[in-house]
């Protein structure tokens, strides 16, 4: 028999128990810490006026665009949703039919872009021309394409879904992998805008967050999210170091937090000599690179071999 | 059904896998293997004269004794084990008794102190003068009697048996715990000597090879191994961190090498900044303190409340 815990904060039984920071909530209380949660981190960096959520249907980035609008006249920003269509099949035709009706439902302006009307491909047919594995072609034309369609609109930040679990678990891969480069491009839960160099500012209000979390938001807050799996990821090495978290987080249940924490703090030095952004020599967009960025290389091959 | 794996260099049948080399090794030829990975260590850092080996009478430590015995007149180095008694009841007769056999069987000379006598107090009794973990206090006495003992007698190395998963456990509970002092002081494979503030050089020949290596080696040169566990380490959380090793091995058999390599990369600037020997105003011996070493502060804490 397992002991009924309480809510903390009230005499409700709790529906959720957060062993990482000791705290047993119920529905009410859940929903409100984990508010003030993304409230919190959008003060934190005094982020103000228009943030466009990039928004895929899964349940971290649906969860942030119904916690971002929710707190937004309070934090004072203006939220509007951003989707891709990336043209994954039903992948992708179920994700856009589930944002559309989401963003319509709570009232939140939403912008589409079909990559292939707007960039000339799908995802399925850029990545036959690319040695890189389908997730890393698909985030570099997804992170060009959001800071695009955001620089274009004149939007200062872009806020993305990503969660405790993705920050952690890259650098656990990159840990065992010896992958120095991931290491020393780091992950931040904040980055400034860089008009001088055509980047827009990019907020992760999730970084402290986890799918367990934004999943049981979803949940409470009956929002939609896609219930079919990106075909194309189902392989990808990184859910087995993901699943290895289970193990560690039985031995210490905010591994998570302390792991990325300890990182941002011993990699601070390998970040600030090694990264240098400047503009690509084609799209005028930020890239380390000295020529062309990583999707203008991706684009340009893709052209070269379709004229062969 | 298993398939049966042939050796690489010969015939016979595999007796180990080693995955992180992808490599089948029969008898023979895993114990070549393994001798010539100690030989090539002391020859990396060109070890040279007497080497004392620090032997618990565990698996690790017995087969460091055994394979450095084995390729000294190669190698060119003079091989001196040494134990300490511990007082740590039916565990360390027991161990005493193994050490002694063996080092008697293959002709090493061993030096063996016993803390009781020579220090006044046995590991139990200190332990409870210090609200460190036993294992941490043994650490700091055993540390220090091994320098003072090696040093005493105009010994430059002394080795000992730490082995990758030790070495790679420490990294990844200091990551997983924010334990950035422990990062800063990081693990290393061989420490130069500094006489001027008495410290006798230290290499770990099995930094790099694992328990599993260690116990083959042990049961196929018949080396015995004391079969009790130390009553006071059992519960130590580090256990907990090594078993999850399981894990994340079968995800990258090369992880534990991998992590540490990394994080000997990445911890260098921490290390050369944070690090700086003295003598101990007390002993004379190094420490990283400003007056008393961690092991005078033991003693002078024991000593005060025996007094009272």
């Amino acid at each position: 028999m397992t002991k009924t815990r309480k809510c903390k904060y009230c005499d409700q039984n709790a529906i959720i128990r957060l062993a990482y920071a000791n705290l047993s909530l119920c529905k009410k209380h859940f929903i409100e810490f984990y508010e003030k949660r993304i409230k919190k981190m959008i003060e934190k960096y005094k982020i103000k006026g228009e943030v466009m959520v990039a928004v895929s249907g899964g349940k971290d980035s649906m969860a942030l665009l119904h916690a971002l609008n929710k707190i937004s006249n309070e934090a004072g920003i203006d939220v509007i949703a951003y989707h891709i269509d990336l043209g994954i099949g039903k992948y992708s035709e179920e994700s856009k039919k589930i944002v559309l009706e989401f963003a319509k439902r709570i009232g939140v302006l939403l912008i589409v872009s079909d990559i292939k009307n707007d960039l000339g491909f799908t995802i399925p047919e850029i990545i036959k021309y690319s040695n890189k594995p389908p997730c890393a072609v698909c985030g570099i034309v997804k992170r060009w394409l959001i800071n695009r369609v955001a620089y274009d609109l004149g939007i200062k930040y872009v806020a993305t879904g990503h969660n405790i679990d993705d920050v952690s678990t890259m650098y656990l891969k990159a840990l065992l992998t010896q992958d120095i480069y991931s290491l020393s491009r780091g992950q931040y839960e904040h980055m400034d805008p860089m008009p001088e160099i055509k980047m827009v500012g990019r907020i992760r209000p999730q970084f402290y967050l986890s799918e367990r979390e934004n999943r049981l938001y979803t949940i409470l807050n009956d929002i939609p999210v896609v219930d079919i799996e990106c075909p194309l990821g189902k392989r990808a090495v990184i859910h087995k170091y993901k699943v290895a978290w289970d193990t560690l987080l039985r031995i210490n249940p905010v591994g998570q937090i302390n792991l990325t924490k300890t990182m941002i703090k011993i990699t601070k030095n390998l970040r600030e000599t090694e990264r240098e952004l400047r503009q690509c020599s084609r799209c005028g967009f930020p890239t380390e690179s000295d020529r062309l960025c990583a999707f203008c290389r991706l684009v340009s091959r893709f052209k070269s071999w379709k004229k062969e």
